[in-house]
């Protein structure tokens, strides 16, 4: 028995309605629900990326059912990174270019995976790459 | 155009043998690569775990055929969800206790989805829950 994927990804930010502006409109994630001052959900493929303020979830304990939701929060620079064709990675780079996105880095892999890296207003480091990068087909990403 | 799913999805620990330990041995996810000091990749599901010291990927710059694999490392409990089935909460709750981890909380959110949180050795904020929780089928997450 083991998990059968993650279901829920996370970073943190201080300004969450820049995060938000970024990872709506730069990634183009859709948004589940939001919570002001707390945090901001999307979906992505069979997951979640769940974007938190870390002032917020690692101090003010919230209860569901009568259940305690653990408090967490980092602060410094994350990681994360989003699946992506290889046949998009032109488009993602005029995507980026367009909204002011520097490219901090671009890495071909020696098994033929491709990512670029930039950074999320929070600083966060975060990686377009392609499935083959750990040896997983495109079409394992198709939802 | 949006990303296709996360494919990388990570966590910080300053004891990386402790961190391996627990997610090889109490979470049962396959190591894939590890490098002493630095990192610990564990394959689940369709994506990919990336346990690193944040002493060592804020500071050392690594290359890859001449580009900049880019810094990160956040402190603090930093938090992850993993995907398990409904039919398998009493058997992770038997693993977990066997393993001696304490189980911080558990929620019965109103939507049906489970959640089981507990901590990893470096206190991040570690959940088992069911892809209800997010609206998405059990068999979304069949690899």
């Amino acid at each position: 028995m083991q998990p059968h994927g993650i279901l829920e990804s996370v970073l943190y930010t201080r300004d969450l309605a820049a995060g938000r502006r970024f990872y709506a409109e730069v990634l183009g994630l859709e948004v589940v629900t939001e919570q002001a001052g707390r945090h901001v959900f999307f979906r992505c493929g069979r997951g979640m990326f769940l974007l938190f303020t870390p002032d917020s979830t690692a101090t003010e304990a919230t209860h569901v059912n009568g259940c305690l939701v653990p408090l967490h929060g980092t602060t410094g620079a994350g990681h994360l990174a989003f699946a992506i064709r290889e046949s998009e990675l032109e488009e993602w780079r005029h995507r980026l270019s367009a909204a002011g996105v520097r490219v901090e880095s671009e890495v071909a892999w020696p098994n033929g995976g491709r990512s670029i890296y930039f950074r999320d207003p929070a600083g966060n480091s975060v990686e377009l790459a392609t499935p083959r990068l750990w040896g997983l087909a495109e079409e394992q990403f198709d939802t």
